[in-house]
């Protein structure tokens, strides 16, 4: 039996419930494939706020430095939107992603045949979907040199550095080759190459990258064309690769493709502890009443297994348990339709459980 | 009678039929509303560069700064995608919006009812869309500081700086509350003020601005939210503002959520002589074969009646001319289903004509 630490984090508003849903499952998945997991509970958001008067405490970034993994379920939410900028929630998120050094966020997109019903999209167009998103996470525009409101001339400015170098493009284009060389093969490279300097060099860099892929095929486009494309024909993608900005817009909108976006895992991976949460918020309206969809923490704690611990087994165990509770009609408020069955979250949890 | 100046640019593929499609039915509302129209055709784009070496010949911006509106159809194409990148089409399209002062994008996003079926989302979602989406179109990333590719410390990197001043957001947050005013009265400012400090400038600027429009209500969207908005509910949408960059990929994406794009025209506007476009590229292998579908460059000279000459009853007349020849059924071919009756791009012009 190894032993792992995690350290989960649950974060705001139905964090709680969600994590505790996804650790149960994840012990038992972790337990059949000889892990023993140690988990420690750490403040963020909006409750380490109340708790220490700042989003991301010290004591949790040391215990996150020294786990192999964390579990994230979601901070912030309207209670906190007044604190002063230094200390907004958000702060937690971009700053555990740099003290971490967390580059890279793998977000795959895929619609469960049960859910096809839910999504905007005609049923023709979404069926089948498969994509993964891969996104640069500690660069570009969100950590580049920034000027507040200053005044320059009589008027008042503000700016920001969209900023790229090589060995940045080259470790996250890395990341989303050999991705795409356990799936389709096929790299997507999105970017802004008819205006941007910072894009030229993405995309040179990204093309010198996946050359040494010989079975990797690499494209490129424009990020309003992958906007578009996404929604004309989100079937063609396989594996997608932007920078940090283009790939939070393109990933929240290849997310409610799906029409379920309760359901969707992420993976945000560095040299170090990688850290995985579902995509959707803090949902404070809903907390505590047992209407949470644990299942996107579920998912991405099969991506924990996956990618932090090395147990593919016990991930896809995961993986199809959830499958077979939706096949079998069970859904939580969020997915409920006459002719399924309505669970709580918790009941939702021990059916998974009792599939693996 | 009064005269008027307007400038024909072409572009390259379709670009030459659907302009003269447009200037036909042009001229005949103008007329009917005692407006004489005075036309000349001017290069840009690879039809220059084939001419001059370069894509936006002086000649073009002189007479364009001289007329009193331009219509252009689209430029660029396969062929010049070897160019310098000095000399790219695209420099075409960025170099006429500086040198115009063109620093507002209309981009109206509405489905004919007779269309719907053609939306990738169920026609539950899409059908009733009527969305005014006003892009910043002078300022920004597009046009800050550019490093390219320089070697700092032994590592190549390149950067793009992201800059608005007060002025330039109240300018375009302006003319969108007083484009609402016209409509349902809702302005929603897309930003990321969260991350960037050029947002927060927006954010305060949008809100101070708005608040001189009583009967206006403004809100505020993070990009990653709109993205997503788009999709699952753009019926909530009267009109969006916001800057260029966030603005050219959730244009684009509005767009494709009618299926229809060869539809949807567009205004750049300034304080000088305004531009007139449809949103679609050049499609240069369907060019010269009459399948073009020139909707999109008629209704695009609506909006130039419209804004540029104050001629607003001949823009309307257009856009009701449209509405009953689509109605009738006849569609060109990128619309074409069986039931309706296809027709060629000259067909089509005809049949809008006749119904003036
Ligand atoms: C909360 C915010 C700073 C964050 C981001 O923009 O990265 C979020 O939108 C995300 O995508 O994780
Ligand atoms: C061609 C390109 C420079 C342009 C832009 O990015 O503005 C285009 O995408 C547009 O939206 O008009």
């Amino acid at each position: 039996m190894s032993e792992k630490q995690i350290v989960v984090i649950p974060g705001d508003g139905i964090g709680e419930e969600i994590t505790a849903a996804a650790v149960c499952i994840l012990k038992k998945a972790a337990g059949k494939s000889g892990i023993q997991l140690h988990v420690e509970r750490h403040l963020a958001g909006g409750a380490a706020i109340d708790a220490y008067g700042l989003p991301l405490p010290d004591s949790t970034i040391q215990a996150a430095k020294r786990a192999d993994a964390i579990l994230l379920g979601a901070v912030g939410g309207p209670k906190w939107d007044g604190v002063a900028p230094e200390i907004r929630a958000e702060k937690a998120i971009l700053g555990l992603r740099k003290e971490l050094g967390l580059y890279a966020n793998l977000r795959p997109i895929r619609v469960a045949k049960a859910l096809i019903e839910f999504s905007p999209l005609k049923p023709e167009a979404i069926s089948g979907v498969d994509i993964l998103l891969v996104r640069e996470l500690n660069g570009g525009i969100y950590y580049g040199a920034k000027n507040e409101a200053a005044v320059v001339n009589g008027v008042e400015q503000a700016s920001d550095l969209e900023i790229y170098s090589t060995p940045e493009v080259e470790r996250i284009v890395k990341l989303a080759c050999q991705a795409a060389q356990l799936r389709r093969k096929q790299v997507v490279s999105v970017d802004k190459a008819n205006v941007l300097a910072s894009s030229r060099l993405w995309r040179k860099t990204a093309q010198e990258t996946a050359a040494q892929y010989r079975d990797v095929t690499l494209s490129h486009l424009y990020v309003d064309n992958c906007a578009m494309q996404l929604i004309l024909a989100p079937k063609q993608f396989d594996v997608i690769v932007t920078n940090n900005l283009f790939g939070d817009i393109l990933s929240d909108e290849a997310a409610v493709l799906t029409g379920s976006i309760g359901m969707l895992p992420s993976a945000s991976l560095g040299d170090g502890t990688g850290l995985y949460e579902p995509i959707h918020g803090s949902a404070p309206d809903i907390a505590g009443k047992g209407l949470a969809n644990p299942v996107g923490t579920i998912l991405s704690a099969a991506m924990l297994l996956r990618y932090s611990l090395g147990a593919e087994e016990a991930a896809a165990a995961i993986e199809k348990a959830v499958d077979q509770v939706l096949v079998q009609g069970y859904r939580t408020a969020d997915l409920y339709k006459p002719g399924s069955t309505k669970v709580s979250t918790e009941e939702i949890t021990s059916l998974i459980e009792k599939q693996l």
